[in-house]
């Protein structure tokens, strides 16, 4: 991991008048990894032209280290335990720091079943995430009804993970932003064209124009947009796709019924396809996802409208009274293998922060960890299944082309 | 109807150095008004905060004389069919004083059946609008599929009315409005607060911060904001009330099918609620529409917007694929007994054009001249089932108590 080295490019640093770090991307991961390196008392530079404009901008905020565990994956199910776990301590940092609220709501979540196939499939889940130590529990239509009498009768019961909490994405972005710019963050809003490198070794950022904006490390946290950042490896950019999403903001009218509608985040499985709703402290109910393979499409479809307001209809009938105040697509940065990509990769001095696809405000603390401890020279986590080392491990016919992994 | 009434104030008009006559409302039916008075001679000045900003900017413009036929109301049917008569001509006349294209369609309408029910109710209407002279055939299933071939498999036929064009409503406005300044109309961008009287006699618009425009006539052309106009007379402003309307902008994407997806207006009944797809030139599609109750509401629901994506994706599964580009609300001018209100009504010199519920942009011709004949002594038209007199008729509590009729 390179302690030794990173240490005497950190001597030549402080002797340097560069900013010490440049990080592409100042959503979510880009901006905790910003706060993180500048509050240890490096020099940061963002660079993104619109700050929070990507995923981390019309995500729900979901913490779902529970719900959304997977039997196949349990190393990643590890990893997001373990950001959980640094949430409340992060967010009360967070907000110390800025002034500023990011609505952490810890009712928990609900994963409501329907039919027996539907209960199955959540009692296997419950069992699952139960073997590794998390909390999960079934309850019955009588105590379901009693949390969230709004929803459909039609629903049987539903699993109850305490653990799995939300925060309010964009009340997150802000206080991120705030509390970067008091630890002295530099922005400039500039798209990166590319990683400038000299020989072999990362020496800062061009933005267009060809402006280079001189730094010792740099983090690439570009969500989906990494692949089209020059001077990554092929090994980088090549396991990386857009996975788009569309999602819908919700407010109640007063035809709704009595508020608030939810008091726990609510999953869901309808006609086969997956649905959530969160609500806010403001009354807000955020209603996803849609997940589609399109490539760099942010047009609003007809189709996927449809699909997320009749399945969220079938859970939640009150939401027919709700104002559509929003229709909502982001790219979620996919990863050929759904885990992020964290650590060192291609030219020295170049960090990976991204491939965080449907957890990326969820990973954001753990994130911010590891690349801090990749620059600093520390080693508080050890997450395997994150190291882009992966990457050229994999068969890949373009790698064996292109031979630039 | 006052004809030598009328002349005498003319003859004084042209003396006065007051607008000859001032139009509240610059929608559709204002426009179509002032473009018709200012053509004759006369001097229009049009109030207006936000020309277009009501139901004329979001209405599919069908001009569905035929297929909005109802056994009840045969006089309204007679009405429609009147100035769909009007239509090609006044299109004509208004795209060569604009320069301007108002998208006038003429490939007719198909309203189509799912299951037995749906073709007896049709076959109905078809005998009923035969009955009456107007024109309307069935076509079964094959020669369905021949014309429309992306509707849904399930559908078994349709009633054809080929007489049954559209417009594009925000093309037509554009004309207007051009058309009208052109013929020296003028434009107050101002809300009109009221209709200014004295001696039982109109004499202009108060707007906003009290300021008089002057004028010998006024007519009232404010849709469903009618009601809120002071100086009315109640039997007036009682019979009209907002009848809230969502409708939907689509925009195929390539993976939509072949365009045009759709070559007529297709209209259907699904899960017992109304909707059409109207499809435009640019290869818009225009999907509507809902109607509700709800006062001056113009909030998006989701309830209203999962319907009107439901039943158009049962009628034709492509606007899957399509953009949604826009989900707009109107309120319709909906009056007591679902005709319009047009002649004049309270004080001297006040001409009411409102009330035009559904059919505003169908019947903007026949209004204009209607309203032109009362202003200038002609009679070209009778239409009794429009005529003001009507209300003062009606039982109606408010009227008894408030003795204002």
């Amino acid at each position: 991991m390179g302690l030794v080295g990173a240490g005497t490019r950190l001597a030549q640093m402080s002797r340097s008048s560069s900013q010490q770090v440049a990080v592409i991307g100042a959503g979510v991961i880009g901006l905790s990894v910003a706060w993180e390196l500048a509050t240890s008392g490096l020099g940061v530079t963002v660079v993104d032209p619109a700050p929070g404009s990507g995923a981390s901008g019309v995500a729900a905020g979901m913490l779902a280290a529970v719900t959304e565990a997977h039997f196949t994956e349990p190393d990643l199910a590890g990893a997001n335990v373990l950001s959980l776990s640094l949430w409340p301590g992060y967010a009360s940092r967070l907000e110390a720091a800025s002034g500023m609220v990011v609505g952490l709501e810890r009712a928990g979540t609900l994963v409501v079943a329907g039919d027996p196939s539907d209960r199955d499939a959540l009692a296997q889940l419950g069992r699952f995430v139960n073997s590794i130590g998390l909390e999960a529990e079934w309850i019955g239509a009588r105590e379901l009804r009693r949390r969230e009498p709004l929803l459909s009768p039609n629903l049987t019961g539903a699993l109850f993970a305490p653990g799995d909490y939300s925060v309010n994405n964009r009340s997150l972005h802000a206080a991120l932003l705030a509390a970067c710019k008091t630890a002295g963050v530099d922005f400039v809003q500039e798209a990166a064209s590319g990683v400038a490198t000299s020989d072999a070794t990362a020496i800062g950022v061009t933005i267009s124009g060809g402006e280079l904006i001189a730094a010792e490390w740099v983090v690439v946290a570009a969500g989906a947009w990494t692949a089209g950042i020059s001077g990554l490896p092929l090994s980088l950019t090549s396991a990386l796709r857009p996975i788009k999403g569309h999602i819908l903001r919700l407010s109640p009218t007063e035809r709704a019924g009595p508020l608030p509608l939810l008091s726990h985040t609510v999953r869901g499985l309808v006609n086969g396809r997956p649905v959530y709703l969160v609500p806010r402290a403001d009354r807000e109910l955020v209603l996803g996802a849609t997940s589609e393979e399109r490539g760099f499409d942010l047009r609003k479809e007809a189709g996927s409208v449809g699909d997320l307001l009749q399945d969220a209809r079938a859970v939640l009938p009150a939401i027919d009274h709700c104002e559509l105040t929003e229709i909502g697509v982001g790219l979620r940065p996919g990863s050929f293998d759904n885990a992020p990509v964290v650590g060192r990769v291609g030219p020295r001095g170049l960090v990976a922060a991204c491939g965080h696809y449907r957890n990326g405000i969820l990973l954001a603390p753990l994130t911010a960890e590891l690349v801090a401890d990749e620059i600093l020279g520390n080693s508080r986590h050890s997450i395997p299944s994150f190291l882009p080392s992966r990457l050229v491990e994999r068969k890949n016919p373009a790698l064996q082309e292109g031979g630039l992994g």
